[in-house]
């Protein structure tokens, strides 16, 4: 049942005459017509059916609000929609919004967020909170990979400079770091998954950042050290068997070099998919070439990704169904596995991997029924 | 119509009895034969145009004559040979040759280059001069990629440090990095492309340095930051859409992870071909692997060789060719294009793409007539 | 000639009452069974046999006996298995061991270790009792490839405060990289081949070494650097026509970049293969993918394994050779060698370049006979 766009400019640029007086000649002609993307087959929901969408996780701040999410919950409909912890926004005193974040996260949880201990609280509250709204995994993208594990008092001490504006980018760095080890105790606890995707050197154009702000597109992946990088959080938890980490790298170099043999060792360490610049036919290549031979399939956790275009998503997982599938049938083709093993593991890496590795059947919102 | 070599050992090696001696024995018989090299169809300008060469450029530093150049063009041949601008003799103060670099500077310019301002004036006049002779582009071959964006007042003290003699190796260092910086001004002036290809430990073998001098072969990669280096340049002049900055490696882990986002990014950055030791089929063919899927192919420059070698041009173009049809047509064998977009990009990847990169319309050395 | 096993619960375990438990169940109707493994066909010598091993090395350090090898040369049977001087233990002060080991290396040689010029001497007597136990190549397991040219005087301080207990680690690197000198220097003397292969990061896993020592298997790969790290021993002995060292890495980003170009320089270097972590399939073909345009076939060593697995010794060299023949078959298919040329490559790669590359002939192991 088509329906007419609302392409009305005086609506849509009230404020900006300009780009209003551009849009009154793009639409002339088009505003009224019955177009697909204004019919309900292409509505959001059908569109999350047609994709047999089976589980989509977004991302939430510490000190955001989940009404969103509740929102879906109340409306009774039964697509499998969750948040994902991701307290950047209160980790991060290099933010420029750091400080209004930790306010707002005071408010959400009653906590002295101001002090180490409160802080914890706080960061605990919100966990609980996040995984009652269906939320099974955290995630952090911090410039570097590093962590550390500093005694209680050295956290109090830091801490104190951290919220006391009296840090400097080392002290900075040094509370990122802590946290991740922080986040992985507490992932010990609650069971959340976390994932790791540090290397993006964030708003490199420094004139767009002062025209537009941040997140516009000019981030450059750099060099990542995971070796000695993750170590002081691996020499605390390396060998738990409760925790699960997700490490993800925009330098491809990790790949064979650090990220394989880590995931080959340590029980706790998983490798996410390639990720953004990485995210193509190539790039997917390269990471089954790079990772396989030392960490094996069952190290890594499929395809998940992590786009912000609704639309693009089944296009997406049908490159990374064909790349892993060209991957499987050149070891089959060179005698290296055998075609049922290439048959069993196609399924492994398109829905079994990425279903237990991010423990989706432990999350709140129930599945419709029975899936594929 | 063929003539003799003139091998004659007296007259090639007056000074050294032992060469001479040998030389006899190995001449003997051959030296008064006609042979292809000494035949008409082999001299320069004859292979030239069986090279079909459209454009030829080589370098020429700050402080060199044009003299050759304009016997050139002097001499009314039709081929388009132009020099192209390369100042690091009177910019890397680390060199051996530095100080006389800088007298012939003055003298070729008439310009005070020992004051921050008339030194900026000459590269300006050399520049211009440079232009004049048919250039439109300059080469920047330093250690790093280092960039800086220094107040005026803090390179006027830098510069009396590297010219009074009192310079550490980070001013050196610096001065470089500012002076990539002031390049691209110019280059925005003028219209003159930028080269930046780092990365080269230079001399590396200590004894052939003592014994035989500098560029005898031992010039090492070495791992090569972008991100990081190039944002002093860019914060300034990374938007600006006059400015045109070829950027290459020898680091090729760079190509996926620093160099395609920043191409793919900044208006002003393209990358050129792979180079020097990647200048080989596996090399090439690992180059457009690793970045045409973030940078494009038209963020690339098609293949401008570099070699000293005037006979091996051809092999290294016909190389450059096969190796990036090789390319498409497996994109084409794929499906991820088409084979019409295939055909196009191989005309854009062996002509279009260099001529526009490089601006060689805009060079005032005039082409002879209709090429291919 | 079957013989049973004799798998004794009581004899194997007598310490431990569990696994006797376990192992009783598990033996129950196999024990005495005849099976291969107890057969003469699968002992040890018959194994190198049917191998057809050449030459096997093993090493042991520089403060260890040599009485296996004596025992296997004096038993008179004719498998050439030889030592390799791998002085790691007495040049590592940064190792829990290195105390002790001292004491034994004094004790082997009778030379006053603790002062420089007999610790040198010290070196050079265990090399000489290598040699003679067949040795024809030394092995250095470094953090790093740093190496030194100290003078002597810097050289004896510093071993004053290595033997003194009074070093911090950036002595103990320094001390490892100056060793690596010495090394060579007494490789030229001497006609060791060097073999240096850095860059794991050791006893990763925290736990694991706190419950079981060192190498238990958490060694991770780091990012390595040999340009500026090798140059200092290089300076030195670079063009020796007598010195020839194989590098090894775990870092196959410095294959194209650093290696290849070093090996294709310096006369004295070679490259080992695709090492650990990288000797596989697909770490075979990238390393030969990476390494032959610059350095060539001839400045590699074909594959010596360095597996601990007797029993894996035929295929991993199966393996090898069946993808450096992928390789040389990939380059005939593309015209880029000929057929003979592939075929004469398939020998050296498997046999000459290893024979030649470790001097085996020079062994004093001598060979029993025509070998194929």
């Amino acid at each position: 049942m088509a329906r007419a766009l609302r392409l009305d400019p005086d609506r849509l640029f009230p404020a900006d005459p300009t780009t209003r007086s551009i849009a009154r000649t793009l639409y002339a002609g088009v505003a009224d017509l019955p177009i697909a993307l204004a019919t309900d087959a292409f509505r959001p929901r059908a569109l999350f059916d047609r994709f047999r969408i089976d589980f989509l996780a977004t991302t939430e701040g510490a000190q955001d609000s989940l009404d969103a999410h509740h929102a879906i919950h109340a409306s009774g409909w039964g697509g499998r929609v969750v948040t994902t912890y991701r307290p950047d926004g209160v980790i991060d005193v290099e933010h420029e919004a750091f400080v209004p974040a930790m306010a707002r996260f005071a408010e959400l949880t009653g906590e002295d967020v101001y002090g180490w201990q409160g802080y914890l609280a706080a960061h605990r509250k919100r966990r609980t909170h996040f995984r009652a709204a269906g939320a099974t995994a955290t995630d952090h993208g911090h410039p570097t990979a590093a962590t550390a594990n500093l005694t209680p008092q050295e956290c109090e001490a830091l801490f104190a400079r951290i919220v006391g504006g009296d840090w400097t980018p080392a002290d900075a760095e040094l509370f990122r770091a802590q946290m991740l080890t922080e986040m992985a105790a507490m992932s010990i606890e609650d069971g959340m998954v976390m994932q790791i995707h540090p290397g993006s050197f964030r708003n490199h154009n420094a004139g767009l950042f002062a025209s537009h702000g941040r997140d516009k597109g000019a981030d450059i992946p750099t060099r990542t050290d995971y070796v000695r990088a993750l170590k002081p959080l691996l020499d605390r938890f390396g060998t738990s068997t409760d925790l699960s980490i997700i490490l993800f790298t925009l330098d491809e170099s990790a790949y064979a070099r650090e990220l394989a043999p880590l995931a080959g060792h340590y029980p706790c360490l998983k490798l996410g998919p390639s990720w953004w610049f990485h995210d193509s036919p190539e790039g997917m290549r390269r990471f089954r070439e790079m990772t396989t031979e030392t960490a094996g399939f069952y190290n890594t956790v499929g395809f998940n990704d992590d786009t912000r275009a609704f639309l693009s998503i089944p296009a997406r997982h049908d490159v990374a169904r064909r790349v892993d599938c060209a991957f499987l049938a050149r070891l089959v083709a060179e005698h290296r596995i055998a075609d049922w093993e290439a048959a069993d593991l196609a399924q492994e890496l398109t829905a079994g991997l990425v279903r237990r590795a991010y423990r989706i059947d432990q999350s709140t919102a129930a599945a419709r029924g029975p899936k594929e």
